[in-house]
């Protein structure tokens, strides 16, 4: 219990196959409970340390996929351990409180320190527990955001009361909120309209009847493909006006990402987010920005959207993942004018995110939102080195901070190439239908990139 | 840190208004980032005990509402606060996992000390954060029965997948879940659209077109009314035969909580479940028991469904409030075919699930089931006594073990109620348009119980 904090390996080292026979045997035996076909290995935690995932086996993994990108100091930091061992969670440890009902005391300081990193112009806190639930919470707002605005002041009919009970409210089940091809916004039957990515995540759930419009992904290098990406963008910002201007009124908001996360690492210019913006305001539709995945400084700015230079800032922002707690950002015309519209018996965990205020610190005290800008101009230069050296396999490379991928020739190959790295000791993992994805913890520096690069040249010449 | 446990105070005791002075400021701080007209007060988490919340100025309140009904052993258990200072918690402490990719070995424990609490036929365990997400999967996993069933064995079409990326999927679209007026389920879109408790929780926001059915609420006492209730639950089940019959194919489910917990704790009887569960196995429909608020013993069976001695399982049982993490148990036929279909980043957590293990481990081995039945007949033959003395106030006093309620008069006398209650140091909250609900903790004893009814002898008296 007082032992010290395991030190970070010098190196990743891998002795057995991955998953080893210990993993093996667990997932035996987990497997008799749960489904336990998607893990990759089980984790001894104790003895993981910074960027390396130690598995039960023994092996030491290099981690650039983060537990899907959402390990912010890597494993064990000092200052998350020093935390829990001087007591400073300890007003957690005897009861899961209901946040909306009788918080501890000590909430009032997480939600201070996680207001401190607000997006500018959102000092609105939602906190709850997951992404999903952050991407629903968002869009109620939104929703009821557009009904305020329709409504005009007046307040709601028993009419309306009595039709909502029944699931039948006229005007308001035709409300939409756009989204686009290749978006990841959750699971629940609400965020999972809005997720775009994979038919299987959709197939055999009912669907709200939200529009979808085309992502202007970037072809990279950008110098190269700029004209094209920029038709790209004109031709999607037109599909959404177009929606805007045949909905009309319906629509209450679109949701995008700032860089397709699970849908394939695709990006956009920040000139097309500006457009999306403006055109949105114009048109009284709420803009919907999900960091869930991109939040937390990996970008190589706190929020990913910081990038872009609004001139008018998002109506919401969404968190989870690297937060550890999820939740959302709302500017004020989004925060609900009666309480209880946004609510739920947990409204996130105490706990998780008294860990956030650790996290933010460390974050805070060690620059490493700059680290991760840094870093990831290091691991996406080293990105397009390998896709020179190896140009029937790889080839865009790009990245944002250390939120970086590179495509590989086919789906089957990227799977290959996938495993090829994990049995050399880079826990990594895909994104889209060929890309390897690249979530690193923002701890990760300049020599894990060097190691990082070193393993998949490996894992590459061995497909080749 | 090493301090002791504190000893639960001897009776609850208040020296300020309800919220007191340091509560109010707390809430004026806190209401800078985050929506705070919802708290009743700020607990002193280090101080509460047993059946106590201590408040941040010192009054200590006998709590009867539980952080709505999320609280499974009272404040500070001995149990929970040496396991946390033993250091059994701690392979959690140095990050959170997606429990789905890389849990950690210990996870594997975790789970098995879950499942063994599944209820009898339903083996197979999916652990989320949340009871929304938990009621989002059970529901997830009754449309892949549903069309499982309906395709017989043809695989899907590259159509399907093609359709569903645009939310248009023939047939998906129309499938339907059956819910209860008066029920409550969660407020993520899906989930929402069963909820039928309030129309404020609904109302804005878009719902699927899914239908309602009126719930058989007994009246009480039982034997008064025997004829009465049987007619209501009668006429309910013929209007549930009517929809299945009605829409066939498409409906994939009904969901219900055992005694609806947040719509006015409405009961009905164990036939009536009994002849539900035929009635949906007759139509191939999967029969769904929303146990978030019933489960963990409080009824005085570990989950109340058990009260029906039902021939034939319920499909999948949904949990979350007093088991600290979220989830359902499946039947193996609600089991999914394919990994990836029921998923998401966090599956749960994982502290929060160690957390429950413990919970479960005193649950067992203090014998706290069985004292829920025990001191729950106590606190309903009290809440008998008092109506008979506050009969123009209180009314149709019920409850299985110390899931409990008794109705006022009126909406706005229950109000007051309430109030009066906190005033002097009785925790509780409403239910329903004028129910006051009790959801103590499962350490709540006999002496709690006398305390419970002089305090609301008290109030009432005040009112009248």
């Amino acid at each position: 219990m007082t032992s010290a904090v395991p030190a970070e390996p010098r190196s990743a080292h891998v002795h057995t196959p991955i998953p080893g026979p210990r993993s093996q045997a667990l997932r035996a035996r987990h497997g008799q409970h749960q489904d336990a076909r998607t893990v990759h290995v089980y984790q001894d935690s104790r003895a993981s340390a910074g960027n390396y995932l130690v598995d039960v086996d023994g092996n030491a993994l290099l981690d650039v996929y983060g537990h899907i990108a959402a390990v912010p100091l890597g494993y064990n930091h000092p200052a998350l351990i020093g935390a829990w061992r001087e007591g400073r969670f300890d007003w957690a440890m005897g009861h899961r409180p209901a946040l909306g009902v009788a918080p501890p005391a000590e909430w009032v300081d997480v939600v201070q320190a996680l207001a401190a990193v607000a997006p500018a112009g959102l000092p609105h806190l939602l906190t709850v527990t997951t992404g999903a639930e952050a991407v629903e919470n968002a869009i109620k707002a939104a929703f009821l955001r557009k009904m305020a605005l329709r409504r005009g002041g007046r307040p709601w009919t028993a009419d309306d009361l009595s039709q909502v009970m029944q699931n039948r409210q006229p005007g308001v089940n035709g409300l939409k909120i756009i989204s686009f091809e290749g978006g990841f916004h959750g699971r629940t039957l609400g965020a999972l309209s809005l997720t775009r990515s994979k038919a299987i995540h959709k197939l055999d759930f009912p669907a709200f009847d939200w529009p979808v419009v085309p992502f202007p992904a970037s072809r990279f290098p950008l110098d190269v493909y700029a004209a094209e990406n920029a038709a790209a963008e004109a031709r999607a910002l037109q599909q959404v006006e177009d929606l805007l201007v045949a909905w009309g009124p319906q629509v209450a908001g679109l949701i995008v990402e700032p860089i397709q996360g699970e849908g394939g690492d695709r990006h956009a210019s920040p000139a097309f987010f500006r457009a999306l913006r403006a055109l949105l305001s114009q048109h009284q539709a709420a803009f919907l920005v999900d960091e869930v995945q991109t939040g937390v400084g990996t970008t190589g700015r706190f929020w990913a959207h910081e990038h872009w230079d609004l001139p008018e800032p998002p109506d919401a922002v969404t968190f989870s993942k690297k937060m550890l707690i999820g939740g959302c950002f709302l500017r004020p015309t989004l925060v609900p004018v009666e309480p209880y519209r946004l609510f739920n018996t947990w409204l996130g965990d105490p706990l998780r995110g008294a860990q956030a205020q650790v996290v933010l610190e460390v974050v805070a005290r060690e620059g490493l939102v700059a680290q991760a800008g840094r870093v990831g101009d290091a691991l996406v230069g080293g990105l397009q080195a390998l896709q020179e050296r190896y140009p029937a396999l790889l080839s865009q490379a790009r990245g944002l901070g250390t939120f970086a991928a590179i495509d590989v020739v086919d789906g089957p190959a990227r799977d290959r190439l996938v495993d090829a790295c994990k049995q050399r000791g880079l826990e990594c993992g895909g994104s889209g239908d060929r890309s390897i994805r690249f979530r690193p913890a923002l701890i990760f520096a300049e020599r894990h990139v060097q190691e990082t690069l070193d393993l998949l040249d490996r894992a590459a010449g061995s497909l080749s």
